[in-house]
């Protein structure tokens, strides 16, 4: 038998949404609930997926089956789609999976040829041509790539002609000359007359469906969203109603409850007398919904009570489209609706609260990336929706700023000690730009990817970031862009969460956490198995990730700590020191900084786990790079600048990533990390005995280990030092000494390090650089292109390749627990704040997942949400 | 029980080795063969490992243990350890595994003291003291650390006094003189007198043999030969005879065939009446072993016939120590001699002549990391021995050259014209310089590791080469070593098989293929099963790599097709292009040399298996650096230098060895992979008519493929031209689309990409960067001092990593071959060309290891040895 391909309404229901598509499934299951659906059949994803591994080609199969239902839709309509007699028109929709709005085709009113307008103008003149001018139009639209613009241009000809405002105050004579000119035109550009076989319109119709698959803005849509080219998509032939009959009809869409609110009451807008596109068009200003209520108030009951049913039996708040044709109410369309983040938090506390839906249903129904824009402050969506963005780039840290640019951090400082907010751009960021980053409200950049440097950085601080706008051309303090020029001072705003550039300055209104989310989150923590971590570097972030519910710090990166003002001229002699003396002499001098930063930390933290990674950025990123620096290092260390440069020389790396770095460099220079011990066990000791009664348990994190021995050499010091100094002190401590796994070389060797460690953090970053073997800032450039054409689906640095990367991640952890079934295992990586992601880290059983403060939220609820 | 810590020499064998070290266990083998050994026992490798793994503490068992077995050798020797009478003297040697000449510590004479040297004094005064004195000195030496200088100072006074040449002249009383004066010496440097009691003399003595497994000299042997650190030392405690008990004594050292040549001729010297350091001490002039057959024929006759005994017994040619205490001949010692590598070629031979040995015998006897020096020129050892080398470096690739220092490729060339040797130097070598390397007889590098670009392109080349010498300091066309400033033009000569840059010029002998070598050439390939291809990039190297029995051509690497002089400006235009027409045309000018270069190989290799790999690196190694380079090429391409260094600017990569590179810049420029492929199978068409009746069977390799989806994406695109371009010549051609292994991920996902491919080839350099994260290039700063601190062993970059980088190669295997069970399979990493590696490859059952042309030899035999 051949394989089905194709399925009437009546065959479906909401469980065959892989193969049915969205609308087409929930089209059948409302044809089960016996709602006033106007019938019809689907045209699976199968048959999608199959025409386009067969080279895009519409089989005989397909057509056999399309027919055959055809024939007994026609008989379920007891209309024709052939002969113009009675004739059956029906409208072809698209229907992927999961809702991707606007981005493919529709086209309605298919079937009507002259012959049946003819017929069909002898009962409805006005409807006949009215309904015959559109599919003209949006066949030459979809199926032959005619510029909509053409067909405009012949409305506003006979506009002019017959002095109207707008073509529904055409009479049906000025209606059917329209069709005449659109049926010229349609010659005219395709080269060939309308077609005037039905099953030609919809098998062209089928097809084009099928193409707008791929076309850019549905593959982008995908990439955006994270879904598969390999769903394809569903095809909906469904019987037309008409809304344009006469004044007796109206179509329109509607939400169950308002989408931007999230309040319990029926939302939309309708249009008397037009079809659905003129509602979505926005060539008609569509009335609100509830003067409806007032107009046809027996069918706006109806309509409510059936949202009400939807809501019930498909246990979320639903978008809606209908028709009314000469009274009767239709049912075209139903969806989950989106919502804003405000109102999905809300709606789903109001469902709990209704007894619609229990607590795992309302965590469910949350999409945590809109959850996001909660957090972070937002520009007005009416205002931004009217802006045109200059530029486009990597959304790397949610949230909208605005101020005046500013191209280095000194001129960033600069301005926001005048009290002015600033936008920090430049072509990339690097440690040195910290504090310029810090006080900026948002930071763009023309290069580097989701990972990179001011993208990390800009998460963990919660600020405004877009990075990699390659739209950007910067130099000598100008940003180019198109041509035009921006300059310092300049007013510019950035949609971090979008990754759109705006000139001039745009308000935003800031974050909330209201009390429906943090129920929410509350739920999610009963739910959830995994703790919430989080990365942050100072006490000042912690107390953010804290007040978003962080349960320990998975990460704190100690480099901030070489890099600050007061310590870099102590760092930089420590580099410039050629012996273990002076190098100590050197490390004396940050040591008492180093460990307030710490004491800090814990009395901000308390008896919550704290893990502190080692020194890890290779030492030539503390170095200075401009002259004047160089010059100026060269005068206190009293060397000449040749012997400074000659040792940044010595320094330089073909491949920084692959260096000279993390555990490496405690192996070259123990002194560093024995520094880092004594500021981080004296600090424990310091605020044990401020803090009376409260266990403090430092976590000490050696990076980058590929072979066990690295982690003994420097564990075994660590440890001799760590316990003289809790000796000493006669003091109770218990610390932990574990390492970063990030290399594939310390996932194959699991077994024996984990024997070592006393836990383990996955750090996902540089485990997908070297398992990759590209590195985050130079993708980019590359990946893009990867994107457009297919090869990778999304970002492997923003959501875990769970087949590559993540299979690296399941052996160590198989290994690990055989030989220490209870160790303490976590994710630091910046995959440990992204929904899918912790997913994953959910099956392997971690204990946890660590992500910037901002992502707290998020990956509580994460943690809580029934894996997909 | 306690663990067995001690063996008699009569308690073991020669299968004893792990345990008791090569010494002991040839020695107890020989104690089972009846030789005249004199007795003793040993103390075992575990000992040495528990006094390590005990925090270097000689354990009370272990002392149980030696007080026992000494109890025993005295029951045996009839002699008394602690009292004078009849005393009991014994040498303590150490003797790990592996025979690590010269490189620990060795006591003669131990048990003397004041009152055992006064009784034996009677009997024989000069023996009792010349003995004592050299206990003093061997004993202050080794266990003290005081220096030998000091002792021979006592010997020179003494000389001055006594108006002798040498201390062998002295009589017994300026012997107990020197006795006395040493015994001041060793108290007024150690600060305690010389220890009276025997016991403690042997705890120290082994004690010092234990530590001196990890002196720095020893370290560095075993990381030189492979020898795992965890095997410890042996030590072996024998019974004293005296060579130097009266005339009638003599002592000598001897091989059983001649070391240097190979010859069938004993072959040792010896001294009368001396002690066996005295031989090895170069203060006295040893005779030949010849000299023995006249003054003593009866013992030479014995020895000769032991000599063949322990040959036949062994099956290999013996290194020998032997005493000659009063007449009476002693065997203090048997282990296969070391030999030159044209000595182990023809003994090898030899002995399969001679029936002592099989063809599986012989290979396996050569130790391939000396074969190697049959296929170089090498410098005259005796020449070299009395130089000191100026610096040393890393042993990039095996050879001697001696010539003018050029510091420029430029420079290089133009002494090359004026018919002068070179040798580039360079801080490092770029693939600009290919031509200046091409022409010079070495390259010497300050930086970068054994797989840097010059390591890698000078073993291709067979030409010597030291990298990563960091005593040297290169600056403004000067090299400064040791202060010292070498000008270009100045003389000098490296040894790229042991590292070692000498000052001036050294004469070098040309390498031989002897008629030997090729019979065990020729056995090996009979046995393996394993095919050796070559990595080579021009048809010259494919000759020259014919000549050494390359079955096929692994890697021809593309790039350099790209850089030669006449093709690098269209490279340039192709990388300035902006559109892919302009591209197009760029790559049109390359095509037919490209073309050229393919014929050429094809011509050389005919029907053997050809694997080409399509460009692989970054695009910015393609442009110029110098000021005058880009001037000269804005000029051409009618460009400012200004955007010219803007699009270098934006090829600009952080790490580029996980950059734009290999098939990520196919997939950007899919016309340069197509220009490859015209060219390739052009080429392949060309010559398969040209060359009637011989198949050309081309092989495309897509590089740093990490997701399937890049090889189809690539692989159907090259094999729509190639099949299009062979219908068209109407020719039957096969050719394969295979892909290079070098990513982790590719591993991991080997499955689906075996299920693709035609052919594939592990890229180990690349794979080993990425399994342990570091880059090749900038890992020789921090794996010298994990050498020094035990974290490796060796360098990963020479010797695969099997436990970490092997494990993914052999999840890679294992995966394709469940898909692809006749999959071919190989490898075309540095790795290929590695004994230790292929033994790896072999149990992997490849189909072939592919080297450079000068390691074919080297792998064919390598192929044939049994796994150790």
């Amino acid at each position: 038998m051949e394989k089905k391909l194709v399925y009437m309404f009546s065959e479906g229901d909401a469980t065959m949404r892989n193969v049915l598509g969205g609308k087409g499934s929930n089209l059948a299951e409302m044809t089960k609930l016996g709602l006033p659906v106007p019938q019809g059949f689907v045209v699976s994803t199968d048959a999608c997926n199959d025409y386009y591994a067969d080279s895009e080609t519409m089989s005989a199969n397909l057509m056999d089956q399309v027919k055959a239902n055809m024939l007994q839709l026609e008989g379920i309509t007891k209309k024709s789609f052939e002969n113009e007699e009675n004739a059956l028109l029906v409208s072809v929709r698209s229907g992927a999976r999961a809702s991707m709005p606007g981005m493919m085709d529709t086209i309605l009113n298919l079937g009507l040829n002259d012959k049946v307008a003819a017929v069909m103008a002898i009962d409805n003149a006005r409807l006949a041509y009215d309904s015959y001018r559109r599919l003209i139009q949006m066949y030459g639209d979809v199926v032959k790539n005619v510029d909509r613009d053409h067909f405009e241009k012949d409305i506003d000809t006979l506009k002019v002609k017959f002095n109207k405002d707008t073509e529904h105050d055409f009479t049906p004579d000025e209606l059917l000359e329209l069709v005449n000119l659109h049926k010229d035109t349609y010659l005219r550009l395709v080269k060939e007359p309308f077609p005037q076989d039905p099953f030609v319109q919809l098998t062209s119709a089928i097809e084009s469906v099928f193409k707008s698959w791929n076309n850019t803005r549905a593959k982008y849509y995908r990439r955006m969203n994270n879904i598969p080219d390999e769903w394809g998509t569903a095809v909906t032939v469904q019987e037309m109603v008409f809304g344009n009959r006469n004044d007796n009809c109206a179509t329109g869409v509607a939400f169950s409850r308002n989408p931007a609110t999230g309040e319990d009451e029926l939302y939309g807008e309708f249009l008397y007398n037009a079809q659905g596109e003129d509602v979505v068009a926005g060539t008609h200003t569509p009335l609100p919904i509830s003067e409806l209520a007032k107009s046809m108030p027996a069918q706006y009951k109806q309509f409510l009570d059936v949202s009400k049913q939807l809501e019930k039996h498909y246990h979320d708040m639903q978008d809606m489209e209908f028709t009314i044709d000469d009274h009767k109410l239709y049912i075209l369309q139903t969806r989950a609706g989106k919502r804003t983040a405000q109102a999905a938090v809300k709606i789903a506390n109001d469902l709990v609260k209704e007894g619609v839906i229990d607590k795992q249903e309302a965590l469910d129904s949350l999409d945590v990336r809109i959850i996001d824009g909660l957090l972070h402050p937002q520009f007005d969506t009416d205002v931004v929706a009217k802006l045109e963005p200059i530029a486009t780039g990597l959304p790397a840290s949610p949230g909208a700023a605005t101020g005046l640019i500013a191209f280095t951090a000194q001129k960033a400082v600069e301005y926001f000690d005048q009290g002015k907010p600033v936008i920090l751009v430049r072509l990339e960021t690097s440690p040195e730009d910290i504090e310029g980053m810090h006080i900026s409200e948002g930071i763009l950049t023309a290069r580097g990817g989701m990972t990179s440097h001011a993208a990390v950085v800009a998460r963990g601080m919660g600020k405004s970031c877009i990075v990699g706008s390659s739209d950007l051309i910067i130099r000598d303090n100008v940003m180019i862009v198109n041509n035009v020029e921006y300059h310092e001072g300049d007013q510019i705003s950035i949609d971090g969460g979008t990754g759109f550039v705006y000139a001039g300055r745009i308000e935003t209104q800031s974050a909330t956490i209201s009390e429906d989310f943090n129920n929410l989150l509350e739920w999610a923590d009963e739910k959830a198995e995994l703790k919430v971590y989080t990365n942050a570097d100072s006490s000042e972030e912690i107390q953010v990730a804290l007040e978003f519910g962080a349960q320990g710090v998975g990460l704190v990166r100690t480099e901030h700590m070489f890099f600050e003002a007061d310590r870099i001229r102590a760092v930089r002699e420590m580099i410039l020191s050629t012996t273990p003396l002076q190098r100590e002499i050197a490390l004396r001098k940050i040591l008492p900084t180093q460990r307030e930063d710490f004491e800090k930390i814990f009395r901000t933290m308390k008896d919550k786990s704290v893990t502190v990674r080692y020194l890890d950025p290779p030492l030539h990123e503390f170095m200075p790079t401009t002259t004047q620096d160089i010059e100026e290092l060269a005068e206190i260390m009293n060397m000449s600048s040749a012997e400074i440069r000659d040792v940044i020389r010595s320094l330089h790396e073909f491949n920084p990533m692959m260096g000279h770095r993390g555990c490496r460099l405690a192996i070259s220079y123990p002194e560093i990390a024995l520094m880092q011990t004594r500021a981080l066990i004296e600090a424990a000791i310091n605020v044990s005995n401020e803090l009376d009664g409260i266990t403090i348990k430092p976590e000490i994190m050696i990076p980058l280990v590929g072979d066990v021995k690295e982690f003994t050499y420097l564990a075994s010091r660590i440890r001799k030092l760590a316990d003289e100094l809790i000796a000493e002190a006669n003091i109770s401590l218990e610390y932990m000494v574990g390492t970063m796994i990030e290399l594939p070389r310390a996932c194959l060797l699991a077994t024996d390090i984990a024997k070592e460690v006393d836990f383990i953090s996955f750090g996902t970053n540089d485990l997908t650089q070297m398992t990759y073997g590209f590195s985050r800032d130079d993708a980019a450039i590359f990946l893009k292109n990867y994107y457009d054409i297919g090869i990778y689906e999304n970002d492997p640095f923003q959501t875990l390749d769970t087949v590559g990367v993540g299979s690296l991640i399941k052996m160590a952890v198989e290994k690990a627990r055989a030989v220490k079934p209870n160790i303490k295992i976590g994710v630091c990586g910046e995959h440990g704040g992204d929904p899918q992601s912790i997913n994953f880290f959910k099956q392997l059983h971690m204990d946890y997942v660590s992500c910037s403060p901002y992502r707290v939220p998020i990956a509580r609820i994460a943690l809580a949400t029934t894996t997909k």
